[in-house]
């Protein structure tokens, strides 16, 4: 008897396998298949072409980490059950499953309020009825509920193998190879104390690393100005387009964004999930196209601006936000295109970003020395805890080159 | 004074310089800006799920490469002006601007009998207009007019920068590493004898290695039998929808497509670029999704096949096809799902594809033993000859898996 | 309890564990320590630098890639028990420990006609006497009496992880990226009928680049013309300490040297092992500055050739050796040195190099087919039989640049 | 005409051209040669066997990184005339030419109080007599004489081509992969202002990551303990050498360290150059074979020690030293083996390490914000200044861990 089984080919890792049963009846779903049309990083490929990689490969990527960090939880003698491992995948192959078109760029902009944890959980709720709760210890591994705390905490912590697949597979297609995280030999280093995961002590410069890998990510790809600019420029476009559905009553053209941009359909659970999983990246990009000749110059303008790649410019500060600057751009704007003061604050606006490298006040690293744990930002002599624990804030304006430049 | 130079980050070769200029605002330019949403490999990421890559990088990529190529060649003792160099570098950036959806799988499809090439050069001849004429040397260094003809062959032929920046991208985000191309030492081992592109007598192995490297990704992935059935489905969907606008009067809701679709269009090429420029992948994606519950049985069908992922089968074989057998699951698939003979053939079908490693008819691999060339196919004493130089064709019959299955 | 496991940092496939028990204890013995001062490829970092890698690494590379396929062929539902698996490691992870000082390069000098197999097998025994024969097993297999084939098959063969584990070796610490091979896939692919080793016959291309790729890194290093005079002048210059000690009484300074040119030594196995376990690499190389200044001008000359790296010139050629001239050239380097016939052989002398890339005689790549094995050569179309069944042989000549540069 | 230019194939940064002229020359000198036969990292490969690199290809590699920093400089509009780039790529060739066997292992062991960068200016003197003062102004940039500082610190100084090739190429060869270094964008971000090298704003986060790596591959390679306990007791196996030979006549069996031993040939610069430059890795390998069965006890014990990889137990401790700890292991030590006093301080001794990481007062990373230099320590908020600046010193005690394990 020869047992098959699936192979991924994954440029990060090489060959993933992919486990038989329910694991690959998940993958299979249209649900899962979806994040094959999700862009990971979401308008990033603006600056780094490279990173045109999906939600669908960093899924299948961190379940592959989980495997591993199991076989070295259990080889160093702690108890995982094969349905807790199988659990575990599970949550962490799902993790993602709640993004909506262009990932975070989108977020809250589709369906106001409605973070994607909640809706993975949302969609891992229909697929447990679907597979007759066969996924019930998964939601409780993901929910925390589960008393083997390490196994949330491998989905989703300080140390998770979502952030220690996404760190290296981001790093790996946008080219920015100061990224790389030393995933294989964290993973080595992962022990569980308590039922907490933890980090032996000789681990300490891989964390040390990873933390400033992971910091060097944020302002050189996450945080990169040309990509939040596109990004604010898309969701400017996506909340016209919503103006336009209720105020105006024009539709969108695309049928599952039209029943989301009704209020009356936000009580069913379901129908929100059937109509959500319709849309991804390709939906909101087609209608971009559509629209860059429509009669309402607003959404014209923001659409072509999208496609010709033609980004408006945008000021980061420290500082407050000086409104007197803001308001004479917002004069000279309406001034020169003949805009109304609310169309232009489509074009004109001022917002606030803001990054945390390591959250000390919900999450610890622990480092384990001999028996005693300590975190990490007091193990190591070289980070500066208040850093790590501070909330970077930055603030901005932004605005079209053609106003910006002649006025700065 | 402190000049600057764009540079783009790519997960293959690492920092790419992009010179200023010409070369620059072509590469601003909205038709080129389009291929960032045109996936270099269709739909190969079914298979291999890192094939997310797009034409934009390969672009990006040959055109390094090539200049590359221009350094050694005359670091070898050859002049080429630095007019030909930017000439031969504008040649490769848009050699492939021409591309459509997904590349080649709707190749012949959207514009009936206009291939990508023809297609990349009315591109051109439209920049060239905007651009005052500057691109003149390129297009005849593009169309083997210019007397200098390895400028042409770095561009087109049996040792292009195109293939060696392609056969390593595609290696490289697909993850079939045995497919990686050392660009590298070949580009090394480049000479010019007489005008014509030659590889010097140490450069045989890696020369074979290159063909067998070539034949490999041909079989591996470019002809894999899930992304050859995937792509004659996306063909269908779009036969389908181009005859039901066509027979039916069924708007596809694409203003572009739909331009396109008609025939009294086809005369003015400078429309034909206009709208044809507005298509890309997403907006294929995006009318699948919308076609998921047509009313249209065809196209719904077919349409939802795609966006699940349920394949049909597809045979290969290098026999002759067997109309007997094709016929019985035309019949069975018409009683079983009530459809006509000419919607079954949409779904059930039969056809040829081809490859040809080393075409030896059309040109040559030339190596240089002292000053006598002699042919690769000569040169090698481990490569078959009459295998490299011939063709191999294999047959399909493709059916949905639920007919194919139960007669097989 | 923690489970505490030996790793070894590879730069070639990460983190390697090391079992602990029998496998810990024979790399602690001297014996296997002492590969880590013998050079995988002799003197090849003279034309590529990286290849300073040792035995050491290669055998313990080797052991991580029989652990693998274990893994795989367990996979597939063919029974290895755990006996049988550390027996096979033991023996792959021993199959080079015979090798002395420059592996291939000084083969046969210093003992002769023991090749390195033989010694291996040599060192064997004594450990299994030290180690109350626990090595029965691994030793059977390595000399291909146990029933099992396929384990033999994975320490020496075709296919074995030696060859896998050195050509990817060998490729990355030379640089030349061509020879990569896909080790990963090739070992996916194993399959075993009828208790041999065979292919499955989607891995048709890899074994078809793993020969390439073995080809290519024959005559791009194994056999490159530098590595070749430099070994040649190697096994002069132990030639010529051998003679001086021999017929002049001159002791090389090296005591296990001189216990080992004694033909009076050469009836004890046991004391041939415990004197050539202590000459590595060191002992020649010192050798070779300690006789730079000698008063034995042969000896002398050869010596300050080797350390300044003023090799001869080397002609290879398929023709017959071209006597006429090779005598010619000797007169020429007897007259300009006032060198004797005797002593001039030592500088001025030919021979015959051979390879052939795969051996059809001996054994066979089988691919499966179905349930139909065919060899490689028969079930590739590409690749040509005759040649790959053939021995190319090379005849050279080899005499100091200052003499061959001024007759041809 | 074809030019012919040399080329390297380096396993880290692929091909390497090597410039005609001078520099071929020095390369092929056999000062040069030699470092072909000193490990870049010492004994590091009883820890790491990959680390097995030399000198020779660190020397070459850190030559590349000058050549890219110089195109990268110029670029940005610096003059930099060919005389000067060939004297800065000299400087950098040649800095490393004085290391002796076994790079800082042994260093002031054979010569006492004689630095590798001293000898390096000697060898540098020696070779500029024999190349007619062409190497004038490389020793000019090298002794930082030169008004153009920047080619200095491109040799020498916090940032220079040195560090950014070591840091590579030893987490290269160890496969610690996380000390790799983005030398690439590093190197693009140089600029020079008032003659000084200084990075670019952007280049901030690269700059933190580089000495965080930098940090890890200090404790995870440089000073790891194995490494450390290998290196001090080849130390006092070299120490006991030349006790033998000055105190008890007994000559080493190799002539250049007997030389090097007589105080009397310390007067003569040249000849200490000759017979220092015959001294490398084999030699005192092959010495400590020679030794292990030596009539005295303490060299037989320390040889058989190394070569058997029975390495002593190292404590490390911030706290001061515990004498009384110390002296009872000496007294045991002495009782067990029946050693005396003197002969036990071969065996059992402590001693003190240390290392800055940055060492602030030497020397600054400057960062350029618009006109305005800042410090690293003060530009980045997330580096401790005080714990960069400071240097971090540990106490060991060293002893057989037979005693070792018996007392603690």
């Amino acid at each position: 008897m020869i047992k098959k089984q699936k192979i991924i080919n994954d440029p990060v890792y090489g060959f993933i396998n992919i486990p038989g049963g329910l694991i690959f009846k998940l993958i299979e779903h249209p649900y899962f298949q979806r994040l094959r049309r999700i862009k990971q990083l979401g308008l990033t490929y603006l600056v780094y072409p490279g990173a045109a990689h999906t939600r669908f490969q960093h899924s299948i990527g961190s379940m592959h980490l989980v495997n591993l960090a199991i076989d070295v939880i259990r080889s160093k003698g702690h108890k995982i059950t094969e349905d807790e491992a199988e659990a575990t995948r599970i949550a962490i192959l799902l993790h993602d499953i709640g993004h909506g078109p262009f990932s975070h760029a989108l977020e809250n902009c589709i369906i106001p309020d409605l973070h994607h944890e909640k809706l993975s959980l949302w969609f891992m709720d229909e697929l447990n009825k679907e597979f007759n709760s066969e996924l019930s210890l998964a939601i409780s591994i993901f929910k925390n509920q589960y008393h083997k705390k390490f196994l949330h905490q491998l989905v989703a912590g300080q140390l998770d193998m979502d952030r220690l697949d996404y760190l290296r597979r981001d790093s790996f297609f946008t080219g920015v190879t100061e990224g790389v995280v030393g995933s294989q030999r964290i993973i080595k280093m992962l022990q569980v104390v308590d039922d907490n995961l933890v980090v032996e002590a000789k681990g300490i410069y891989s964390i040390e690393k990873f933390l400033i890998a992971r910091r060097l990510m944020y302002w050189q790809v996450y945080l990169h100005k040309t990509v939040l600019v596109g990004e604010l420029l898309l969701s400017h476009f996506l909340k016209r387009l919503k103006y336009l559905y209720k105020e105006k009553g024009i539709k969108t053209g695309n049928v599952y964004l039209d029943f989301l941009f009704e209020d009356n359909n936000m009580s069913d659970k379901e129908l929100i999930i059937k109509n959500f999983s319709m849309l991804d990246d390709y939906d909101i990009m087609s209608l971009i196209k559509q629209n860059i000749n429509s009669q309402d110059r607003v959404i014209a303008g923001l659409a072509s601006s999208l496609i010709n790649r033609k980004l408006p410019r945008i000021r980061l500060s420290k500082e407050e936000i000086d409104y007197d600057f803001l308001n004479k751009i917002k004069q000279q704007f309406m001034k020169k295109y003949n805009f109304s003061a609310e169309e232009t604050d489509y074009f004109v606006y001022s917002g606030e970003i803001s990054n945390n490298a390591y959250d000390r006040e919900d999450e610890r690293i622990n480092i384990l020395f001999g028996e005693k744990l300590v975190d990490i930002t007091e193990a190591s002599d070289i980070l500066n805890i208040s850093v790590l624990g501070k909330i970077v804030k930055k603030n901005y304006i932004c605005a079209p080159k053609s106003i910006m430049n002649k006025i700065s």
